[in-house]
């Protein structure tokens, strides 16, 4: 049922031309950390943006992927915002449970040092 | 004379193979607004663990971009963190002025609405 929903002329042209993968930054709402960085095509970001539950393309299993679809972890979109050049996304989410797939709640658990 | 300066073998060894343009979120270290989204190859990752200032390549100039060099509107890095997989990176930052070349303090301006 989802494959019908497309996105919308008015959100097309804001996207900058050519790009068909889209990073998407996913941030806590409530907290502001971020949590992960994942990809978004224009059939992903018409469904997070039908569903409010944020929809990724996997660029590993090459499919729609709805996080936390089978771990449970999901992220209710809380908001939407595309940067200057239309070429990257900034997702406020609601998160369940951990964002990423080690159990951490946020992805970006690897320092490489503070400054 | 930063044409010398090399990424480490342990931080090469925590990226993911094959990837040469990371991208890497810019968030402010003290209100945790998230600024811009840009991108960094080995080298730029060097110069920015190196000298302690957000420095990215410029995919259209295709060269090393850094951050305020022109505008003055600089990044001083507090903290560098990588993703799980090693192909994203954030970096949180002391944004001197507005991070958006449109004089926003995000680049991240443009909603595609609220859920």
């Amino acid at each position: 049922m989802t494959m019908a929903i497309e996105l919308s002329a008015q959100v097309s042209a804001l996207l900058k031309a050519g790009v068909e993968l889209i990073p998407a930054i996913a941030q806590d709402a409530q907290t502001g950390e971020v949590l992960m960085l994942a990809y978004m095509n224009y059939q992903s970001l018409a469904i997070t943006l039908e569903t409010g539950r944020a929809t990724y393309w996997s660029r590993s299993r090459n499919e729609l992927w709805e996080k936390g679809a089978t771990s449970g972890h999901t992220q209710k979109v809380i908001s939407i915002a595309l940067d200057c050049d239309g070429d990257a996304l900034l997702l406020k989410v609601e998160q369940t449970g951990a964002a990423c797939h080690t159990g951490d709640h946020t992805c970006f658990h690897t320092s490489l040092g503070d400054q």
